[in-house]
């Protein structure tokens, strides 16, 4: 059994960890760490210090605040506990400099991304494009997201674009009539990329690779948080295997 | 069995069309038209006229030129025949001067695609526009087709805008991040509207209508000239139920 | 501006109408009707009989039990209030004979789908089905669902055939391969339906028709009951417009 | 430049390897070997001893018959020349024969399927099926075909139970409704698997993963026997910098 403390315990994210832990067979939920918490119906401490002087736990997940994942980190590590940490916010120097301060055989974990799916499809993205001569990448998100394209869409073209060692043959926006400008989207390192905003949709992500005679489609479908929690779980597992530094759920998916 | 003669019988579409009536068992294909046709290994003669002196049919079907085929539906006409249209570049007067010209009980019919299932696209999105607050058109063409969007997506994006009584709310450009404009897609007609280009893509057409909680797709795909044969069969066995002027598939299918 | 009551309105269904019908400008929300209601933030009753008695509406919208729902429907007729039944358990007979007891002029509209796109997807369906040799169903279900096919997929086949004026071409199970008996799906009036139980799923159905060359998807996607409010908002401005019995929201849409 | 033989040059397959190869800029098509091969537009050899005896070439390609294809193989190997063979009907047994008698350095190259994407396919679904609970796979063709499900929707099934390391979570067809078997596919290793038949289809498989709260999908469309080219090709150009036997396309791959 790993066993196994939540910061954030009563945040949206940290509060579906919690409930996602205690329905694991092989994890033991220790215990939650979160200033706001109050009779919350399992163990509970206001900061890390008090949590790992009352309990033993082996991992610590963290989905918490820009302002606080840094101090909960240096401490976990430097009791000997394994981070699994999701809190946006931290760059990689500051990554490498807790991961630095952290005994031997405890590992840092950090992931941009939690979804075991997106991780995937980004993979394959990069393993694909080499072998297509042309990939456009769709995304359709709720009408109520500002910014187009996505920073996902935006990322999985950056991937599609340095794995292919040429530079792009995506046909281009001079294709398109007058007054229409847009129809061939935004071309981000020479991928095109469409975003559809549209009530009905939460997060789908699509890639569709194109040669000769044949296509080959890659889509993600997320519509809540709960598609972290594979990510999650996976890390909470995958953790006590490694040390050191390490970033992005793909170290533990190929 | 209606008896049938086909104008264009060797050119591309033509002689598809000759070889569709052939295998239809309610069809008796009679003679082809065209001023190449040599040696055909069935009736043909080099003019119309030829041909109405010479046989007897109910229907032509004309695939041949902007250059040969008001003349071709004149004399058709003239003789009673009942004339089914595929080629372009006949302007609606032309038609109604044509059709004026037609003996009581012939009929005229005209279609600018005579693709079932891009002609009910078109309808079920006039059906549903009125119920969806949103609606985006993807298309899909080879990456060698010049222009963007397609024909067929600016028509259905004019469909949908008309069947909504109000102007859209479709969320805007003003959403992309700089520098990867185009990324919403062009507005046509208050409608997005996204275009891939890409080998492995022949001709494909999906609107997506978004509202509470769900979306309605509606999909098209063809990928090659038979999928005008259906529409020139109904065409064939539906003219003689008619007389006049007739523009459009749908007249026969909703 | 019309004044609508709600019964059932503390229900999961009714109280998602509330907000509905609070957030619509066109439409004044006047009371709830629940046995249980206690300490709403609106208007209140135990029953339809003090409802009527205390307040003036044009329509009562009623998601509660088949124990309650025709005593409501009689009380609500009887006191000229047009109604919007999606309660369940209701049949055609039962729904007759109190439609027969209406004032003049007033409607009892009843639906057994309130979801817009579900509504279009099988109207699209009979429309395209006499064009297609072929059709098959896909619906997409969370692995929770016990019962395949689906109750929607199975009345789209039933749909289809009737809609067919030939017995069907569907090519049969004769080609499934020893051991793997299932591949070609349920064959549901000579349609084959093909259910998919996955995680990740709530509802989607998939029609796809082929002909020559082509293929035409409709495809309806919905993922939680706000997908049924546009079709209620609908039932209450249209219901209006109408007397006596009407059954199905495709009477207010096409 | 890579010098290059076909095998077959005057059949389907082989015809248009000569005209990919002719089309590539780093390739030379030095000439064409078919026991039918009269008034080629190149030099061509009725067999292969005497194509070796007259030219020059790195790479032979073959697309021949089962009963031809291990003495081209033999021959060409003990000229030192590569081998990039599509003929099926050679068991793994045989290869390895002919492979041990190849001198060093010279590679003998053997792929079951050529078409780039429907390997990626099955290499990502083999990725991704650990990650998943649920898996499901559709496939569609065009209704002449006889048999269900096909070959590639069999392997790629088994090749994602062979990835799970654990028995099957796949809900079954115990829920069926009586008279609608076959509803939740053929059981296939654990995964089910639909087989859809229809005009307008030519080759496509998706394999549909789902999670909590997220689908991964992968799906490869194919329209015809260009989709091999970009394959062989790859064969062409990578088999230089290999020896001994090598099967299977994702070699070159990933």
């Amino acid at each position: 059994m790993i066993k196994v403390a939540v910061a954030g315990c009563i945040g949206r994210m940290g509060s579906t960890v919690v409930e996602t832990v205690q329905a694991a067979d092989d994890l033991e939920f220790v215990c939650g760490i979160d200033p706001y918490a109050e009779n919350t119906p399992y163990p509970s401490f206001k900061t890390i210090g008090e949590a790992v002087d009352a309990c033993d736990f082996d991992v610590i997940v963290d989905f918490t605040q820009p302002s606080a994942v840094a101090d909960n980190i240096r401490t976990a590590l430097a009791a000997g506990v394994n981070c699994v940490v999701g809190t946006t916010g931290l760059s990689t120097e500051t990554l490498e400099e807790l991961a630095s301060g952290a005994p031997e055989g405890v590992c840092l974990f950090y992931a941009p991304n939690f979804t075991t799916g997106a991780v995937l499809m980004m993979q394959f993205a990069k393993a694909a494009a080499p072998f297509f001569p042309e990939a456009e990448v769709i995304e359709f998100h709720h009408a109520r997201k500002k910014d187009a394209p996505s920073g996902t869409a935006v990322r999985t073209a950056q991937i599609i674009n340095a794995a292919r060692n040429r530079s792009s043959e995506a046909p281009g926006k001079e294709t398109e009539i007058d007054g229409c400008e847009g129809a061939r989207g935004a071309l981000v390192d020479g991928v095109p990329v469409h975003s559809v905003r549209s009530m009905g949709f939460v997060a789908t992500l699509e890639v569709i690779f194109g040669s000769m005679g044949q296509t080959l489609t890659i889509k993600h479908d997320s519509w809540d948080r709960t598609s972290y929690m594979p990510g999650v779980l996976l890390g909470i597992r995958s953790v006590g295997e490694r040390e050191g530094l390490i970033i992005g759920l793909e170290n533990f998916m190929l």
